[in-house]
C-alpha cells in the first residue's frame, strides 16, 4: 500500500481497533457483554430487581435477558425463589459461573487481539 | 471446568462466537461495516444518492456518515463534485480504497479468530 492506515486520519488523531463480541446459540445472540454483566451483579445481589436498578435496565428487559438464556440452556442459568420481585431471592447456576469465566477468557483472547491489531497500524 | 461451554446450551442448539469490529479515531467509532458498504456503493455507483437508496438509508444519514469520515481524515475520502444529489457524481479517494482493502484484510483476520474460537468450544 502507498499509504499506511494511520496516515489516512489527521496527525493528531490516535487510530485503534475496537470491537464486540458475543456468543450465538443456532445463529441468535445469546451471551455477550449485558447477559454477562446481568448474571455478576445477580450473583452480587442476589436480586433481579437490584442487579437490573444497577444497569438502570428495566425489570421487564432483565426478564426478557433472562428467559432467553434459561431457554437456550441445557438447565436453567438463574434460579429464582418465590416470592416475588422482592421477596424472594435469585441465585445463578453453577453453569452460569463456567459461562462467565469461559465469556471472560474468550474476551481477554478477544483484547489481545485488538492490541496487536491496534499495535500494528501504530507502527 | 466441570461442563464444556457446550454442554450449558441444549444438546439441539449449536454455539458459536460472533461479533463485530470497527476503527476508531481518537476513541470515537470512525470506520465500520457501514461506512465500509457505503464508501464501495458510491465507489460502483458514482453517487451518494444511489449508494444511501440501494442501504435503504436516509440521505442525511449517509451524508452524516461521509462528514464524520472526511472530518476524521487528512484528505477527504469522498469527492463530491458540483452539481448536488442528482447532478454531480461522487468519487472516492484512493486513500478510501486503501482504508477499504486495509479493514477487510482485518475482517477476514477477524473471521479467523471467530472460527477458532467456535472450533474450540464445538469440541
Amino acid at each position: 500500500m502507498a499509504t499506511s492506515i494511520k496516515q489516512i486520519v489527521k496527525k493528531k488523531n490516535k487510530l485503534t481497533i475496537n470491537g464486540r463480541l458475543w456468543l450465538e446459540s443456532n445463529g441468535s445472540r445469546f451471551f455477550g457483554p449485558g447477559p454477562l454483566e446481568l448474571l455478576e451483579r445477580i450473583n452480587e445481589t442476589g436480586s433481579i430487581n437490584q442487579a437490573a436498578k444497577q444497569m438502570k435496565m428495566s425489570y421487564k428487559k432483565a426478564w426478557e435477558i433472562i428467559n432467553t438464556l434459561n431457554e437456550q440452556s441445557a438447565q436453567p442459568l438463574i434460579l429464582t425463589q418465590a416470592g416475588g420481585s422482592s421477596g424472594g431471592g435469585s441465585v445463578i447456576s453453577e453453569e452460569a459461573k463456567e459461562l462467565i469465566t469461559y465469556y471472560k477468557g474468550l474476551r481477554e483472547r478477544f483484547k489481545t487481539f485488538l492490541k496487536k491489531e491496534s499495535e500494528k497500524i501504530a507502527r
